[in-house]
């Protein structure tokens, strides 16, 4: 597979992360990952998570680098590193504090889900029974996120909030990994009405390889996947469309226990997995790892799309995103 | 007025506590209070709250002390001093953290709302323009808040919420701080059909003082307020009623503001007050202090309530409540 001329940058990963893998990043040639450094963390240990990411940076700096910027995607490309956006899946590290916002944008945090799974403070996740839409304190937190650069990702959220962020939202917004409900019916996957939404408003959409969200599983084909994205591609238009692969490798079943129980609940909460399949869901042979992002390519390419519509799904069109998004919102004049 | 041979309770203080007010609540023969020790504040600074009140009850150990159980207020009454529960106004003490409810229970911790005006983790406040009702992690609390014995408290939450706290509760719930809304149709009062799933279930409802929850505010008589109360005992039983005074005395205008917006915004949320009336109001000219309970107990003997009646509102009722509430649900075996 050629090296396509437009960035390779994944919407989503959330690894057991090390050398082994930052490596990886190298020899599947990422440019940029928006990476997850916090679920459940609050603020504080949110930031010995970026303390964390600090040490790797520092101990790895000949394969990655921290991004701030979209023009960190080109700095990575002329350096032949990755460049790791840090993203949060939960709004739990800004606490109660509309404050927190600013803060954790100077620290490099470009994407914040509004909730996940459960009603937070902000929204509702998707597996509450009933969606009241965004809070009082959800209304303020988006229009602080816009004012910084910092993308709203409703990845986790439930229909109604969702529609209500896009619609209170002054920048494009991002589902950064999920696939069309109308593709596999999971409680994590997105009508129509919301895809429309998202769509028409100059948002993105990344498309997920985690099993639980894929037709058919750990067993989906390669085949199928890249179907199902040139059908969005015909229904929503390529220009919203990218990948967010949810890639969790390498992490033990705890992990995901956190992720789905966090302090919540004395009680255990299986998720879009059961009782008797609790833990990470094996990948799709076709894809477990970092070097795997050029089948997709050629699969794309295999069922009919052109070279420039594989390059803006493979990472053009979030390159233009990071573009529109990350930046502050520029100061107009003094406040009336 | 002579001196009922029922203690005198008030549930519901939040006072810039001091030597001064410390010793108004022995002049007034206050028995026990329920002091909110934190409204936003989170874990951490919840227990540094509690350190500054371990400081008040060694300083003032002639004055005040800590209670845990019911038997506290006849220990006040032996001892001649006031009996202090700690309550939260808002969840934030616990964050996303289903154990804190525990700890915060073993630290003295005996009413928590579920929310205050806003969305919380766990239910809808009063202020919301949706109310979804109990969350996933709020179901799991109020059971967990059954089980060690903490009173849930739904002064502040919003309608569907509070139906949906009493269901779910499988011990009597409270509203420690609000007036009937068929009396003075404030968000914060409470509706009719929340008074009587209330009262049914053997909750408690107490008369707040506050004058945003009064008709006629400041303005509002002694004798208007007991005429309510007797029409309360009338509809809903006298044995559900308590006082709640809401008294939040001696605090500048900057606490009040705290109440209403934390960190949840960057703007000004006025609550019950307005721009123009933006401070805590003027409290009614019969009510400032502990020392003005008397005035109370006589007033609901001048609209017709006999001895026991008086009794049991101005702490008979309260004292039963808490002898039901504080302790923990027994052990009945080992799980299966």
């Amino acid at each position: 597979m050629q090296r396509v001329s437009a960035p390779l940058i994944d919407g989503l990963q959330y690894a057991n992360w090390s050398e082994k893998i930052f490596r990886e990043m190298r020899q599947g040639g990422v440019d940029a990952v928006h990476a997850t450094i916090t679920y459940h963390e609050n603020f504080r240990e949110t930031v010995a998570n970026i303390a964390q990411w600090n040490r790797w940076f520092e101990r790895h700096s000949d394969l990655i680098f921290q991004g701030f910027t979209a023009d960190d995607i080109a700095h990575a490309r002329e350096s032949g590193r990755t460049a790791i956006f840090f993203g949060a899946q939960n709004p739990s590290c800004i606490e109660d504090d509309i404050g927190l916002v600013a803060v954790l944008h100077q620290l490099g945090l470009r994407f914040m889900q509004l909730s996940y799974n459960n009603q937070s403070l902000l929204a509702t996740g998707c597996y509450e029974a009933e969606d009241p839409g965004l809070t009082r304190m959800g209304c303020g937190v988006i229009s602080e996120m816009n004012r910084v650069g910092m993308v709203i990702d409703m990845s986790h959220s439930a229909e109604r909030s969702t529609l209500q962020a896009i619609a209170h939202s002054t920048r494009p917004i991002a589902i950064t990994h999920a696939n069309p409900a109308q593709w596999h019916p999971a409680l994590r996957n997105k009508s129509d009405s919301v895809l429309r939404a998202l769509s028409e408003s100059g948002g993105m959409l990344g498309f997920s390889l985690y099993p639980h969200h894929l037709a058919a599983g750990s067993g989906c084909t390669l085949g199928d996947f890249c179907t199902m994205i040139a059908r969005a591609a015909e229904r929503y238009g390529v220009s919203s469309l990218g990948l967010g692969s949810d890639l969790c490798q390498d992490h033990p079943d705890s992990v995901v226990e956190w992720m789905r129980v966090g302090r919540w609940t004395k009680g255990i909460d299986f998720g879009e997995g059961s009782a008797t399949s609790a833990g990470f869901p094996p990948m799709p042979d076709w894809f477990s790892d970092n070097r795997h992002f050029g089948a997709i390519a050629q699969g794309l390419a295999d069922v009919g799309m052109n070279g420039d519509e594989v390059a803006a799904i493979m990472g053009g069109n979030w390159q233009r995103f990071f573009a529109e998004s990350f930046a502050p919102i520029p100061h107009t004049g003094a406040p009336k």
